[in-house]
């Protein structure tokens, strides 16, 4: 048995960024940058008024002369001279001359003539050329998956399509006589195929493509068929424990399966194989599907950003425990917990029951809490390790 | 000028949860539950072994004879009767007249006969049928976004379809005759339109379905045009400040426009419009990208999530604050924090420039620090209310 550190470790370090390639910003929500973003133009593109007003010279004072007005997109097209005042709207073009804007609730406009209450000084109410960035400015790191914020961002930078990672596709099959689908008929003594529709939808959001290989019975011919599956990281749901193990072996080794490591120091979850199936990363999660999911999101979710090249950033968080807990044994442990705000400080509430065939549970779970091996025990209001889910 | 709590009540309340449809489970990430949904089946459905064993009578000792093998999904037809033993797995039924599990690894088997390390009791290595639920207990609640494990606990409860609410189609036009597409030849003082996309993205990760209306000129017969559209909600970006608001007016009046209010007494952001256009809700957000995507966050968010029937959960959050804030004037403040976590604790420190314009620190924050009108001063390590960002 290997710890779960050291299976991350392994996991990550067998796996490579995928190729880039360049996608719309339309399309690109969530998805990874493959370089680092540079802007294509100064932002604002020019000096711009900050209000509804007029540009003036800051040097002038008294009455000035309206020579006409320029809403946004519709700049002025000669210099303001001395005297001159121009209309401008929020967002025009500060034209050539002007050092200054003043505001329409401090202006008296009287035909051609317009009076202020207030005094200019040079820059007011303008945004310079580039306030915001630069053209050649470092707007989006590679590594990052882009939220909606940041798509505004590169389109402001003039940037109409971004590189990024091709999506992994990460083909699962679960395995086992006893599964069927829900709504069909069960076989005797069978159960619902359940964590494969989390496993899709995890896949889905960490930036994945999934792809359902079905369910297939506990035979070799049916599991060797996996070795034609062409995907990114082909993964068994059921195939791990002792019986299971040896017949995904049995049923691989013909095909080119190579094995890595079988079984962490772990609760809920302790099978997991990996290895690779010729060139094909594999990946044997647990059958229980509470540990099935709880092994996606600690083994699976850092896969899938190494070959999306996601810049390292931990999800797990720290909070304060509510109640107490003993000390742990030499299995990592991870129990479904209950969390809350307390003004600034978050905790977290261990359920009572932890059985990994507690799925209802496992739903109604905020965060796992993170127990290392060996770990002393915890009281109440001490600060733990935790995985927020979701 | 009305105050953001009041706009965001007069919004939600113009809005009713749409009409529910059935989705498969397989596509139901994310989408918004639409009745409270209950099991189908005791999970698990029959008395199931914990453990890869022996299935034995609790009142026997001593040695067992081995009856026959039991594998998961092939049940054992008979009954177990006194000094007979049943290979189990884990997963399997555990058979009609057995009342505990013995582990393989505490026994020693030689042919038919089996001996035991531990002694059984009643219950031993078990778990009871409905042990996780039971057939018609509530899984999942009405107005609950379904996550991963949602799924996979609704597969368990046998449901293969779910009521859901219809997605909300939000249709959106960016309007300003200074507008073109990133990449594409700008207009003389003109900017790129970006907030639309930014505003696309947050519609879809919000559970909505976005529309792109594409970029309207400042005319009266362009504007018009949008009394045609056909969707949930209407949102125009850049037709709520003083001028633009006067052309909304008068080009949508004749085609049904009503108002409910204008101008909200916050920053960034204070020019947001709200109404209707016939019976279409109708958003008209600043077309400032910061001030539209913030106001996004605070009004488009909950307008949705109203439409969809989201049980009210709050986005906002408490955190300690890094440097001190001097107190707020009348209009409501959102500035934009870096966020970092100590400990447990929930820090956030916001930053120096708080220009409306700057899209690049918009997109590198974690959060808004709202500050209340009237807020006294604040001081370092005091709690704040926050919006966390993505």
């Amino acid at each position: 048995m290997i710890s779960v550190e050291e299976a991350v470790a392994r996991i990550v370090s067998a796996l490579t960024p995928l190729e880039s390639e360049r996608v719309l910003i339309e399309s690109a929500a969530g998805r990874v940058l493959a370089a680092d973003t540079h802007a294509k133009a100064d932002q604002p593109p020019f000096a711009q008024s900050m209000m509804d007003g007029y540009a003036v010279r800051s040097a002038d004072s008294g009455t000035r002369r309206v020579i006409g007005s320029a809403p946004a997109g519709h700049p002025f097209a000669g210099t303001l001279g001395p005297g001159e005042a121009l209309r401008l709207f929020t967002g025009s073009v500060v034209p050539d001359g002007a050092d200054a804007v003043l505001a329409q609730e401090d202006a008296q406009r009287d035909g051609e003539r317009v009076d202020f209450t207030e005094t200019p000084f040079a820059g007011k109410f303008i945004r310079p050329r580039g306030l915001d960035f630069q053209a050649g400015v470092l707007l989006v790191p590679q590594g990052r998956r882009l939220t909606p914020r940041d798509l505004a961002l590169l389109a402001a930078g003039d940037l109409a399509e971004v590189p990024v990672r091709r999506r992994p596709v990460i083909a699962y099959a679960a395995t086992g006589d006893e599964l069927s689908r829900p709504g069909q008929p069960r076989k005797p003594g069978g159960i619902v195929a359940s964590s494969v529709y989390g496993l899709d939808a995890m896949i889905t959001g960490w930036g994945g493509v999934p792809r359902d290989l079905g369910i297939l019975p506990d035979e070799p011919e049916a599991i060797a068929a996996l070795a034609k599956v062409e995907c990114d990281l082909l993964i068994t749901l059921g195939g791990a424990s002792v019986g299971e193990h040896d017949l995904i072996q049995a049923a691989l080794g013909p095909h080119g399966f190579s094995l890595d490591f079988w079984k962490i120091a772990m609760r809920p979850g302790k099978p997991l194989i990996f290895g690779h199936l010729g060139a094909t990363p594999f990946l044997g999660l647990p059958g229980n599907p509470v540990s099935s999911m709880v092994c996606a999101l600690l083994f699976l979710r850092p896969a899938i950003f190494a070959m999306l090249g996601v810049t390292a950033q931990t999800p797990f968080r720290k909070a304060r425990l509510i109640g107490a807990l003993k000390a742990n044994d030499s299995r990592q442990d991870h129990l479904r917990a209950a969390c809350e705000w307390r003004e600034g400080d978050l905790w977290a509430r261990p359920f009572r029951a932890q059985d990994s065939s507690m799925q209802k549970l496992f739903a109604e779970a905020d965060a796992l809490i993170v127990r290392k091996p060996h770990a002393p025990p915890a009281e109440d209001g001490s600060v733990v390790e935790i995985l927020p889910l979701d």
